[in-house]
């Protein structure tokens, strides 16, 4: 094989209660690169699309780019030469794991050149990389679901423990992203340092309790599970009218709602795509009611991670 | 029926991770209550032994007598007479859930004697108020495993949410009771009431670990999840030779270690009974060379809470 194209998909980091421990996969939206291997060393990014500029063409500052040269070098192949084409198929900073999905379909289309030489859990730690050169911060709860699918825990970071946690059947995720700008590195600087801790125990019973639901396949329990004392209450500042977002889902058959990562994208889950539905149209009404403009995907969880396509 | 004898178990609470809100059962120690149906109308509490005089004779202060009236008064049977007879089994302040071997023991009596009119799991709350009584503190995570068995998760307080969690296959819990005094309230006081965000999250990470090594039936997980940044290095101070302990039973073949409740016993997770064993005999002699006495206890988790003996 010389040339792959990927898709690379959007991760719903946290799950509401587990602040950098618990992250989800979704089949819509995601990322696409075209990757090629050519004689001449060296890792060059070609091209993005998508990005309105945004992202740097530069192969050592991208993420893209870097987590590949990072892998190689891993290798000892540093004498591989390999094109790339990006594909932005999502917003940027939507709090979707947007460079997490452009990272992530990078590092599967090279492992895919080299003969698949690593695991999707071995190739986190290189999208932690990438990670870091995006927001500042080395955190798995996108990049580790978004190579692994489903749900994932990260269980530890020293030393890094990835747990692949059950996906429910029927479980749809509907995500609406108000185009609002809430850059990752602002989000968790508003966060602090210091917690109560009885505030600490209600969100531990609450990862519990969300980790027992999936593995019970017992959804409401999943739902009732996503509360967050903590991080919720400082970071839903940022987004317009995120109680009655809240309102919204709860009444149109939501099970439970709350942030995607660090926002300002908001999500539920849902029993099914017709409810899932049905909150992104009540929740894009709002918005546009208060002149934003909003994206709205309706998903079921993808359980695969990244494909070839 | 109108006498019954009910033994009901000790636990574990937090299980190193899980602060407030895990606990397992255990097969030995336990207490148990001897209860008879008699004409006379009240809640008469005839006898202790086994505590050596340290626990309330009066029927209002005592857990058990107290917390069978107040199940009585629910069912709105205040006209119901009852003698107990309580066989303390196990040491008073040991962090084995004394308190709530005792109280568990009697509202199973009284509610086998009535009929079996509420589950395991509805009883929770007024084995609760006995803990309140006892320690200051109405906490679950002892009575809710004593009463419905294995490991359960109190998901929430507000609403209490209880999760039965499941039992691995082959495990087994090495306890050692020092006879040092850890009162629970003391011991609570101990504690900071603010944490660090990232101790928290280190926490959840694992208290989710935890929770996913149970229902994986992954023993190792659940070991290696068995780390507590927050509490045990404040409660630690109290139990004399607490990281030598440590040693003795991560050397001697324990997946985890750590204090159970709020000590001073201090427990191990073993992959069989030999191990278990193993572990308990080494910290004893570590403890003798101390000059201090101690108990120990190998059993398998209590999957089944209280029984009529």
């Amino acid at each position: 094989m010389k040339e792959v194209k990927v898709f690379a998909p959007a991760t719903v980091a946290n799950v509401v209660c587990g602040f950098d421990v618990l992250g989800f996969a979704v089949n819509e939206p995601g990322d696409e690169v075209v990757m090629r291997l050519v004689d001449e060393p060296g890792v060059r990014l070609l091209k993005i699309t998508g990005d309105d500029g945004r992202l740097p063409l530069d192969s050592a500052k991208n993420t893209v780019s870097a987590s590949v040269q990072h892998y190689l070098k891993h290798l000892n192949r540093e004498d591989v030469g390999v094109e790339i084409e990006l594909h932005k198929k999502m917003p940027i900073g939507s709090g979707l794991g947007s460079s997490s999905a452009s990272t992530v379909a990078g590092l599967y289309a090279i492992n895919q050149l080299m003969g698949n030489l690593l695991t999707a859990k071995e190739l986190v730690p290189f999208a932690m990389k990438g990670e870091e050169l995006a927001c500042g911060y080395g955190h798995a709860d996108n990049v580790a679901p978004a190579l692994m699918g489903g749900f994932v825990l990260v269980r530890s970071y020293e030393p890094l423990d990835l747990i692949a946690l059950p996906t429910p059947k029927d479980l749809f995720v509907a995500i609406v992203y108000p185009e609002v700008d809430v850059p990752t590195k602002d989000a968790r600087q508003m966060i602090r340092a210091k917690v109560l801790l009885k505030d600490a125990v209600i969100q531990w019973g609450n990862v519990a309790g969300l980790v027992s639901g999936l593995f019970l396949n017992d959804i409401d329990l999943v739902g009732r599970s996503m509360k967050d004392v903590l991080i919720e209450p400082t970071r839903s500042i940022l987004i317009p009218g995120f109680e009655i977002l809240r309102e919204l889902a709860m009444e149109n058959g939501a099970v439970g709602f709350g942030i995607s990562g660090s926002g300002p994208s908001v999500f539920a889950l849902a029993k099914d795509e017709a409810t899932a539905r049905k909150i992104t149209d009540a929740q894009q009404k709002y918005l546009t009611k208060l002149n934003i403009n909003s994206n709205a995907y309706v998903s079921s969880v993808n359980a695969e991670g990244p494909r070839v396509i």
